[in-house]
This record gives structure tokens, C-alpha cells and sequence, in this order.
């Protein structure tokens, strides 16, 4: 496995693999790795080419937001990415992405305000403008993004299908721990208590699948159970439960088709966000 | 010389001859060709294929702009096109570039409020994000962009450098009327009289040339005799006259290394631009 730097570099590497005739996947991260990673990582690998980009975008962070505190640690992440068989791990740092001057920003209109995007502004933004740049420096045929993301999933669908990027962009299944808490960088942020309490947003969810199972179709009636389980935990303080379709992320009057139900949580300092997709006839 | 009209059919191609060891050449326009159209695909042709994109595209037109009047003639242009050897005519429908549930917008700070952006609101994000859509459609070696639109060709170099699209971005000098006017299809909107009129944008800014020749270096000055000609034309609307550094478009207090001097002028129904680039050491 090889650590690339410069922009240049990463693109000559990648242009030459397919000139070749191998096929390239690309896994755009932010570092310190864990199962949810891994399993993107291992998902690429029915690509001929692996290539995982490493760089936490301040661009999506807003002010007040933990980017200083942000966990990383790139030895682990290398011998971690190393180990699933990943082939070149892009490492920019700021600078090489956003020299002086940079002045661009993409916008995927409405999606971008909603859930995550109405208590982060510009996150969305900062999101799509570096993934913009992370598919023309690594023009790779696919991309492979964690679906517990499941509206910077969507926006980047949007971004990607709307600016004609030549890439197929792949959701891949969220990793669990074994009491249902989905993975991610910002558990670390949690204590012994607070990661008990944390169960509350898969236990959340899955009420709402039972309902469905048992035939409930109202989106209200879901959202308020959704938010009286959070809201049963004492540590937990929800932002949002959001019910709309998984393409545009249009609220829904009635449960059809693709469903997205999403939520955001805070417990402690971290910000903790989950989702479940429901396929309804 | 073949006219497409699907996004898909015209990556193929460009795709094809690329995998052939051929470059591809791109010229952006909206059509309605003149000498000046005709000069960028005759600079396109040091390419080995030569894609023409033609393309009115709405959402660079404002509220009460020009976009119903804007003159076409389809027939006219694939002859005149194929005259100087261009290869293909990608020639989508609107419905084809902007599908239902479109929601992508590009824009670039700063460079993009300034000039013409102060009076066409949202113009310059209109551009940046078909450009960008066009360049993923077709992803030639090298695109071709006229100098009389000067903000726009710094727009679009900015946005294709902060985006790491993988093209080289020519700006190719403008073409003028024997009497000094800037080529454009907006120069139909003008009657006898108008027409003579319009040849003040010329001289006003070659009088600006002359003084800077002869040691004049404050913009102040350059800016008050350039705005003096043109209010000197009685049928002659000033919009804005602007002096900044070509790259960033950042208002100069010093002439030195690449200025911009850009201006508007409305004559009749028509809106017409024209510049004049300085290298002083």
C-alpha cells in the first residue's frame, strides 16, 4: 500500500490504472477507521484498483464544531487499510486541496437545509464541493459511501447525477455494534454511560420498522414515537426525526416506496445521527 | 459532422477517441456562430477531434433577460461549423441537461458579484454549473473559451482549478468588426444607427491602451477617461467599468503584471461587453 500526497500524483495513478483496463474504487473518508470503514474498503475490493482518501474537510465543519478535536490516528488507519487489502491511501493536507484563492462551492439546493443541513449550515456544502474535487482528482468508476450518512448519501447522488460526473456512486449497508449503536468516529467521544444510553437511537428505529410491520402508514404517528423512545433516555437531546422519500428527501404524506426515517441525537459532546430505509408497496 | 443529442451517446465518443490515443477539443457555445465562434473551433482543430457544444442554456438567463429573443439558427450554424472541420455538434434539449428533480448549483465568491454579476444576479452561477456539467459530459483535453467574455473565462478557469477538473482552459483572443467592435451574437439586437454607436466600447478602451502606453498608472484616471468616452455616445448606457488583476478579478489600487480593464454598455435593447488585457511590468 502506498500514502499519496499531491493531487497530481493520485490522478497519474489512478488515469494510468484504467488506461490499463483495470477498474478503480474509491472509498472518500476522514480517518480513524473502524468496522463501518473497513467494510467500504472491502466492498471496493470487486474493484481491480482500492483507493482510500484520508483528509478531515475543513470546509464541512462549522464554527463551534469538533474539527480540532476530530479523532485521528494514521498509522492505525494505514496498517488498518492495509490489512483489507486497500492499494493507495490519498493523504492531502489542506493546503494541496484549498490553496489561496479557492472560491468554489457546490450546492444541492433544499436537500442541503433540511435534518443534518438546518444545524449545520454549509456542511453540506463543504460536503459536496470536496467530493466534487475527490471525483476529478481520483476519476474512479466507482465510489463507495456508508449509508448511516444517509443524506450526504443522497446529496452526493444528487451532485454527482446533476454535474454529469461519470462515476457510479455505491451506499453501502451501516456496520453495528452488537447492541444495534451504528459505528462511528464520534462514538469515541462517549463515556461508559453515555454509550449505554446511546442504544436509544437504534431501539428508536426499530420500533418504528415493528409499526410499519404491523401495518402503521402514518408519518406523524411514527415521528412521535420515534421522539417519545428518545426522548425516555435522560442523556439523549433530539435535534430532529425526519420522514421523506431516499432519492430527494421530500417530505412524505404517506409511507410509498423508498422511505427514509432519520434522526439526529446529541448525548454528551457527541453528535451522534441514524437511519433506517423502509421499502413500502 | 454529426449533431448529438444525448448527454451518453457524446461521452462515448469523446470517451472512444480518447481510448484511441486521440485528444479531444471542446467549444462551449450557445450557438448563433460568428467569426468569433468560428475562431475558437479553428484553435480547437490542434486537437484531433473537435466537439462543438451547442447549448442556450436557461439558467443563465435572469428574470426579464433575453433568453425567448436570443437569437438561433440551428441549420446555419451545423454548416457553418462543419465548414472549419468540427467533428460532432452536441446539441441536447433542455428536458436532456436539466431533468425533473435538478437541484445543483455552482458558484464561485467574489469573482462571481462583481462586473456583470452585479447586474445579472445568478448569471455566473448559471455558467459555472453548465460548464461543469458540459466538461463530465465531455471530458475533452482542452476547452476553448473567447476573451470578450473576460469574467466569465476567469469564472471558469477558477472553478475548473478549485475543482481539479483535468483540462486545459484556453482563452482565445477576441474577433472584431473592421471598425473595432467585439463579435457577438447580441450585436443583431442593433439597428444603423445603434451599430455605429457601439463601436465607442473600442475606442474607449484603446484609449485607455494609449494613455497606459504613455505612462499613465493610476486606475482612477484610466477609469474616469474610459467612462468620459462612452457617456460621450449619446445612444450609450454605462453599466459598470472595471480595473482588476485577470486571475482573481481583485480591484487593483497598482497597474502591474495582468490587468483586466472590462466594461458594459447598454445601446438600445442590446447589452454589449468588451475588454482589453494589459501586461505592465
Amino acid at each position: 500500500m502506498k500514502v499519496i500526497r499531491t493531487r497530481s500524483e493520485m490522478r497519474r495513478i489512478v488515469k494510468e490504472a484504467q488506461a490499463a483496463g483495470r477498474t478503480v474504487g474509491l472509498v472518500p473518508t476522514m480517518g480513524f477507521f473502524h468496522e463501518g470503514h473497513l467494510e467500504l474498503m472491502r466492498r471496493a475490493s470487486e474493484c481491480d484498483v482500492v483507493v482510500v482518501s484520508l483528509f478531515v474537510n475543513p470546509t464541512q465543519f462549522g464554527e463551534g464544531e469538533d474539527l480540532s478535536d476530530y479523532p485521528r490516528d494514521f498509522e492505525r488507519d494505514c496498517e488498518m487499510a492495509e490489512n483489507v487489502g486497500v492499494d493507495y491511501i490519498f493523504a492531502p493536507e489542506p493546503e494541496e486541496m484549498y490553496p489561496e484563492g479557492f472560491a468554489t462551492g457546490i450546492t444541492v439546493e433544499k436537500m442541503s437545509d433540511m435534518m443534518c443541513g438546518a444545524f449545520r449550515p454549509g456542511h453540506f456544502s463543504g460536503v459536496a464541493t470536496v467530493v466534487a474535487k475527490l471525483f476529478n482528482i481520483m476519476p474512479a468508476d466507482r465510489a463507495y459511501f456508508g449509508r448511516k450518512d444517509a443524506q450526504q448519501l443522497a446529496i452526493i447522488k444528487a451532485m454527482a447525477r446533476d454535474l454529469d460526473f461519470d462515476m457510479e456512486i455505491i451506499g453501502v449497508p451501516t456496520v453495528r455494534e452488537d447492541d444495534g449503536l451504528a459505528m462511528s468516529s464520534r462514538n469515541t467521544y462517549l463515556d461508559a454511560e453515555e454509550r449505554e444510553a446511546a442504544t436509544v437511537l437504534h431501539r428508536a428505529l426499530e420500533s418504528a420498522v415493528a409499526m410499519v410491520e404491523n401495518g402503521e402508514r402514518d408519518p406523524e404517528v411514527l415521528r412521535s414515537v420515534v421522539s417519545a423512545t428518545i426522548e425516555s433516555e435522560p442523556l439523549a437531546h433530539l435535534e430532529y426525526v425526519d420522514i421523506c422519500d431516499n432519492i430527494y428527501l421530500r417530505p412524505t404524506a404517506e409511507l410509498e416506496g423508498e422511505i427514509l426515517i432519520a434522526l439526529a441525537v446529541r448525548i454528551g459532546r457527541a453528535r451522534l445521527i441514524d437511519n433506517v430505509i423502509l421499502r413500502i408497496e
